[in-house]
């Protein structure tokens, strides 16, 4: 007992590594404490886990390149890591990875409002540029559901989307210029002073949506929109889910491209209205679209009209029109609670994300249903409907024995699902560790091929990010491997 | 003479490796006589030429890998064309290459309107998609000058963008999917079904635009568009052509997203007016302004008036609204005569092609005119200038000793220009041959060999259009020599 105690008491000292990282960042900004640590085990996705063997805050673009460039001399891997509010396990240490966290450099740089841009750090939270900028008429497009904590540089690293993306494009479509650290510790600029036609390979693109396999983004210039002239927000219910789809393609086929387009089906609108934003959703209707048309004030009314036509046509039991300001912002945030609601209705769930060909919706929510009674499992179903991007959620509690592998087992079976109808394995959530496997369902050798060859000229040796979306077994194995013996 | 008849007579025999192309794809689909491959001597870029081996036409997926495959067994490097449009040299060969025209796949194979796409074969011409499809109510959005000519597997391989890219991008904006035959013959399917949220790096955005070095394009999924409701434009002509840049800032600023906000200069005005399709523009303005608005009708008008308040705030001399549909067309006809329209008022022309912020377009247009004095050589200017995307046009006279080289000169620093400013060297008509000695203006050494290892993946012994974008002076100079000996 008394040596127990005295065991406690013994303080754990930084090892090697994290004594050379000190040197370049200081003291204050290494956690290498086992009490420390345990925040970074995994991200928004909590099915994997494994311990860092430190986490480095860097300040500056210096910073990261003086880290990586001894992290290399000493063979350890390392991770980028924002807020941490992915879905797929990208920024979970699988190996002892040292975490490099990017939150402290979280400043917004430079902001031209006359050519539409700003320049941010990567810990720069997502929503807090559009609140910086909208008292000025401007606000920055993509809006995840996780915006008022996640960062700008974690949004680039999974190309993020969000409800609003329909019309205005996921994160790709909002980034004009990178500063880049490659594993190789060198700084390279892409689309210098935000000008995104740079001749040679869209470098842009590549980077983005690459998960943190490729480099490490210490600056980004990002397009600003202005503040649309008028919005205007549906809410209609629907006795047959089927209508609600055929709504769905009848609007997009018409012409209109609304701001955003959204779909939740009865075990959905059963956790957000046990939730903390409550609408009164009637709870015996099979589906709801929430739908938001913005743009040039004198447009808009016709647009609405054209809707709720289109609404009335395809048998919808009520529709209306968000009377005020108040109304139409609690109408969103029952619906941004989406995923968080699942807590008041299941013990724990498992969030997917895929993509499908939007005239394909009936078939495939049929098959999920189909999945849902042979997993014997409730699957809730939030979509951004627009894009053909569904979430099914699936609800499970982690006690019942065998539960979480039948949740995982659901999961991938919706994947495929997706990919048998020509869709995707992902629409906005990334890869990471969850989906690695499922990568084969649309992906041939020579295509994964073509990817992983891409990885190898920025990350030849797999320090940044190893494991993570094309998983190499041997690579994994011996990690792992490495790590019992690491001294965490 | 009786011999030298006789020589005539002779007919060329095909070489080896025409005989073993004619074996894969018939005999009438290669040529290998010198008289029938001097056309392929180079594209629309005409200051360097250079002698094929042999053109092969294919007409289908198998063909272009087997085509591939046999080349590489026999150490023949090779190019694919399309329409030889190309303002850069991407498909002019430069050591006896092998061309690989796909011109006669030229289909369009599927047409879904309901989820807004269409697959069309590489050597499809660019205005048949909105040709097909405009009684239907819908269009093909990128609209390159040379649209009546040019295919989308051309606009693919350069990016290419038009005067309506402003409001709704470049090409890489409306590709959902791509068939790719590797240069190793494999055949990738990138964005299946036009699935654009592929998971993995972006080698959809990575293959459009990579100027026929990485793989050859052989399907295309393309997004298309519903016709606008309402559609207005405008000719503001201005007597100062800083009001002009400044009213193009002032309509941006304001938030208004035109479908185009093109500019010409005085210079491009005498071209354009002593060309085929004149509008009786004045003569002694320094500049015009076109601008279109497009989308839903009842929007329309509040946007026109905005720009006709901006145009008067920045002393536009006459400012007036097309009338009809038949004047807007003659509008744009006269505009799209804009390069061509130079050999009515100058011998040789060379277009520049840069992009600037569009702040900077004071600044800019100085400097050139400074260019323009210091070679003694009159620059004409043609703008996309709502996307800060410039269209020097360098008048010479080829036949004038040193006139060629001092118009490269003059090219050469207006890129210098734009690249001081934060801009870039290339906006739409790609680096080819013509500007690859411009890299450097806007990337580091570092950067530059990210670009080429990422070459090196696809396309790892350069034998797809070798030389071009990142010359490699070694090989470039091999090849050549390797040609003078080559029994073309």
């Amino acid at each position: 007992m008394n040596r127990m105690f005295r065991k406690k008491q013994t303080k754990q000292r930084p090892d090697a590594a994290a004594q050379l990282l000190m040197d370049i960042v200081g003291e204050e900004n290494v956690l290498y404490l086992k009490e420390d640590l345990i925040s970074y085990e995994c991200d928004g996705y909590t099915m994997e886990r494994g311990m860092p063997r430190a986490v480095v805050f860097v300040r500056n673009t210096q910073h990261v390149s003086d880290v990586v460039k001894r992290l290399n001399e000493l063979g350890v891997p390392y991770i980028a890591r924002g807020a941490g509010t992915g879905l797929s396990g990208g920024a979970t240490p699988l190996g002892g990875e040292v975490i490099i966290s990017l939150v402290r450099m979280k400043r917004l740089l430079h902001l031209d409002l006359e050519n539409r841009k700003a320049v941010v750090e990567p810990g720069y939270i997502n929503l807090k540029l559009t609140q910086s900028i909208s008292d000025k008429g401007y606000y920055y497009a993509p809006d995840p559901s996780s915006q008022n904590a996640c960062t700008i540089g974690g949004n680039v690293a999974e190309n993020s989307g969000g409800a609003h993306c329909l019309k205005y494009g996921v994160t790709t479509n909002h980034i004009l210029g990178l500063e880049v650290v490659l594993p190789n510790g060198e700084i390279i600029e892409i689309g210098k002073e935000g000008i995104p036609d740079q001749p040679g390979y869209d470098l842009l693109g590549l980077l983005t949506g690459s998960e943190g396999t490729l480099g490490i983004v210490t600056q980004i210039t990002v397009n600003i929109l202005k503040n649309p002239e008028g919005k205007k927000t549906v809410l209609a219910y629907f006795d047959d889910i089927d209508d609600a789809s055929q709504a769905v393609s009848d609007i997009i086929a018409g012409g209109i491209i609304p701001a955003a387009l959204e779909m939740m089906d009865e075990i959905a609108i059963e956790g957000v209205e046990s939730a903390a934003y409550p609408v009164g959703h009637p709870r015996d209707i099979a589906a709801f679209l929430l739908i938001e048309v913005d743009g040039i004030a004198a447009g808009i009314d016709a647009q609405i009209d054209d809707i709720l036509t289109v609404c009335k046509s395809n048998h919808v039991r009520k529709v209306k029109v968000a009377k005020d300001e108040a109304e139409r912002s609690l109408w969103w945030a029952n619906r941004k609670m989406g995923f968080g609601a699942m807590g008041a209705i299941s013990p724990d769930y498992l969030v997917q994300d895929g993509v499908i060909p939007r005239t394909r919706l009936p078939e495939v929510l049929a098959r999920i249903n189909a999945i849902s009674r042979k997993y014997e499992l409730r699957i809730a179903n939030i979509f951004h409907a627009g894009d053909g991007n569904l979430h099914p959620l699936i609800l499970f509690d982690a006690n019942i024995p065998g539960e979480s592998e039948r949740a995982a087992k659901a999961g991938s079976e919706c994947l495929q699902v997706c990919a048998d109808v020509g869709g995707s394995i992902t629409g906005e959530h990334g890869v990471g560790i969850e989906k690695s496997a499922e990568m084969h369902f649309i992906f041939s050798d020579e295509e994964m091929a073509a990817q992983t060859a891409i990885r190898h000229v920025f990350n030849p040796h797999d320090m940044l990010n190893p494991g993570k979306l094309f998983p190499e077994p041997g690579r994994c194995a011996e990690v792992k491997q490495d790590m019992k013996t690491a001294s965490v």
